[in-house]
């Protein structure tokens, strides 16, 4: 990709990264005012701040001068001036002030202007030509702009590859045991596991008829007040796209109801490479309930929090510390069932990144998931999703 | 060595370790009740723990799934449930439960076994294949379980091969400049050193009659109510066995009478490399006298820490720190006489490793030390060491 | 270079050092007493210490025998004994005393011995062949012990290549950057630069007449009492000598006067390199005014404190941070003319790396700058420089 080239990171290890693909920069309320924000990803170093119109930009982060970073520069108006030396970029990436003799710009003078997408509480990036970024193959997450739904979320710096990531949110049959009394639930153990791949999406969908409430959310029925002693149909429908975003839409509702008469929420994961072993984590939980009941909100914050901070981030970073440098496939793991869906993530993912050589763009899947699961042998009653 | 073919750790920094031999996995009293206890030997994560009838055992540390740690999770009666998915493990090392689906339980499903001999306040371990595992190739401490003697002991984590400590060992030379007013001792300079060497073990041997009582001795002798001003023979005899154990025999005793009218002790020297450039060093002092008396073993535990810990250690770290990555002998270091020891050390260490392709399996020396001695040019009436 | 083989270092990143070249040891009062005083010079472990006359001393700091530190060891008179096994060395490198049996001592037993040149309040290195070592191409700071003139001076240790600061010291247009509203001036950016090359010695020479006082003068010209309402003549004279020497003569006069009617200081830069990616940075000010004024000591030491320390020093280490293990030429750098200066010092130092393996030496320039600048098409009215 030759507009990285002025900024290249070292030889990534393992297979690298799929380029032409949408990455989550930073959740939109980490770049606010006239502040200059530097992310890495991918090991591309990536200035954001917003335009005085509030525009949200992304420029490469090094000026191609001496390298100095020009998140230490300043703004000035719309651009930002690399402090070392004083040469000025733009928006667009390119020097717009050179203040030295004569003030000559060569087409040199420039930093890659990366394609940044603002769509509801997410800054969107692609990394890949410009020329191929498409709005429309950014993963559908509408839950979050949906009318009547409330967010809450969090960013958790964790010292493990992405994928290793993936993996424990494509299986949730780790929650029986390393949210054991919180997020376990019997259901994701005793239920079909179902893995549907369509374009650069894998779906894991679990679905769990006419069963007991599971423990975790007798106490959420109760809050809501309803009988948490009913019979209820479960879901758990775990969505991942290229290259690690994932949308679980999870919850009950009586036997054979629609699941408004139920209770449910959507979580997100973002997992943004950092470098092979770095990854910064953004989750959210979407809930169409008690949308205006702080406490509520305390609630999801203190339980992810802890689900993910406490138990999933040491195991994910101890398996990473064990692997070192090396890739879990080269190790030949064991494989169980559960691990199907992860598996075929990988895939996915290992396809698209080999097929960026030819030219290939990954696509999200874009048959919608009730007639997704009507195709499925699994949920004679599909629960209809919410977008 | 299949047995770590799943668990295998990063290639290793110079000519790698015997992994046909007996190490020490830790002081029998770092695994007690239902802990698991991780530690990383010859760069293998092992898992140490007990069954319920208090026999301790070593399995691999990683889960075969996805390479979870199996200290992470929680004991199940004798078997260990990895706490990320839920296979349990049992002692023997193969799975036993696999909670998924089915619960197919296949034969990769398994973690090495370690072979573990608790003798005295030891556990040894065997990183080696299984089917050579031999406790009669366990080096001879049988000092630590004879009626009548008290142990005090130590565990130091230094950042240093292993074989850097070996020589300092080896080398009692060093006591004279290193421990100067503490360990040092006359007799170890003007001693003559005697090198052994039979199978895997190394004697270094000095033997130095009718002399004065040394400096440091003086105080002990005093405290024993013995005369510091008599002339004495004295002893000092260091066992080496490959990988790294090593047992002085060191005391003095009134000049032409047995050692049981002088005052001695042993030490003893446990080194397992926890990777290239770090080692779990566990010492030892068992002595005879006074072994009901908790100021002698202050006495003794204070000595050795500040003689270990703020003596050798730094010393042997800079020496580390120093080669960097590099073995000290591909830097062509000065030979002196007393290197004569280390350097046999590592020859046989560096022939037994090399050994090890064709079979060969490393045996101590069986020959009792006071044959040795009885062959020995050096000493006319050699002092019998005790077992 | 058969001096250092024994004390080898680890292969160098990028290019290497160059070898037979003065670096700066020390500021002389680095070294006193009878200390024991370790520097890492290029990679190689250096000893200083003084003799019990007074002259200082460098030889390499690990001992042949097993390379434990000597300055772990202890003075005896001039000599240093290794307290790991009391081999004793004298300041010329070769052992004196081996303390073990028949105290042979073989040739090899021997350090490397550093020419060391104490001159000013620095001490010198010669870190290659000592039959080359010539004390007449140490570079000219001899206004460091002229008669009049007061020097304040600090170390500054940076995790960044010594070029990166050499490119910062040699392109002074970064003032107006990163040192906006203190050490900036107009007539920095204004004024025009002339490159000259002579031997190992590079110049980078501003003369701006007949202009205002810039900010950052003002106050030092009304603390003198002078009128900084008047017009004057003002001179930035930087000289780079390899490896990393530099020297800025800076100050303003009255229009058409000599210097020393006007106000001025020299500043000293000696850059030592650790290793590829730290630095010891050395740096000075000489005033010939209120040399006995201790607030105008402190002025200059904060100046310069703040400005290196708190400006350039997180700079450049953002620089290297980037860079990584690259060097900087590989990323294609976009230049500038204000580059033109450090470019060529890039050169000089680059060829005379090459040139050493055919046995040549890198010799400073000769001619006065008086002489340099009467040849210069630029300053029609030099301004002559002390020395």
């Amino acid at each position: 990709m030759h507009v990285a080239s002025r900024n290249a990171p070292p030889a990534s290890e393992g297979r690298g990264y799929l380029k032409n693909a949408w990455y989550v920069a930073a959740w939109a309320d980490e770049v606010t005012g006239e502040d200059l924000v530097a992310r890495t990803i991918c090991e591309l170093p990536v200035l954001l701040y917003r335009k005085g119109d509030g525009q949200a930009v992304a420029i490469g982060d090094l000026c191609p001068h001496r390298f100095a970073p020009l998140h230490r520069g300043r703004r000035r108006g719309d651009d930002v001036q690399c402090m070392y030396h004083g040469m000025v970029f733009g928006a667009g990436g390119a020097c717009v002030l050179n203040p030295h003799h004569g003030g000559v710009i060569s087409p040199a003078m420039k930093v890659p202007a990366y394609p940044l997408v603002e769509r509801g509480p997410l800054l969107w990036i692609w990394t890949g030509d410009p020329a191929c970024a498409d709005a429309a193959l950014i993963p559908d997450f509408g839950c979050y702009t949906a009318r009547g739904f409330r967010t809450v979320r969090g960013v958790m710096d964790t010292a493990a590859n992405y994928e290793l990531i993936t993996d424990n949110l494509l299986d949730l049959t780790h929650a029986d045991f390393l949210h054991e009394g919180t997020l376990s639930s019997e259901a994701i153990t005793i239920s079909k596991l179902e893995t549907m791949v369509e374009g650069s999406s894998v779906w894991a969908n679990r679905w769990c008829p006419d069963g007991e409430v599971p423990p975790v959310w007798r106490q959420l029925l109760e809050r809501m007040g309803m009988d948490p002693d009913q019979k209820v149909d479960h879901w758990l429908y775990m969505r991942w796209d290229a290259p690690g975003h994932l949308l679980l839409d999870v919850g009950l509702a009586p036997v054979g109801r629609p699941r408004e008469e139920g209770y449910w929420v959507f979580t997100g994961h973002h997992l943004t490479p950092v470098d092979a072993r770095r990854t910064l984590y953004r989750w959210s939980v979407v809930r169409n309930h008690a949308i205006d009941d702080p406490e509520v909100d305390a609630f999801w914050q203190a339980s992810i929090d802890y689900a993910f901070a406490v138990q999933d981030k040491p195991m994910i970073e101890a398996q990473q510390a064990a692997l070192g440098t090396r890739d879990i496939e080269t190790l030949r793991p064991v494989a169980i069932p559960a691990d199907v869906s992860g598996g075929r993530a990988r895939q996915v993912l290992a396809r698209l990144i080999a097929g960026e050589k030819k030219g290939h763009i990954a696509r999200p899947g874009e048959t919608p998931l009730d007639q997704l699961l009507a195709r499925s042998a699994m949920s004679a009653s599909p629960v209809l999703p919410v977008v």
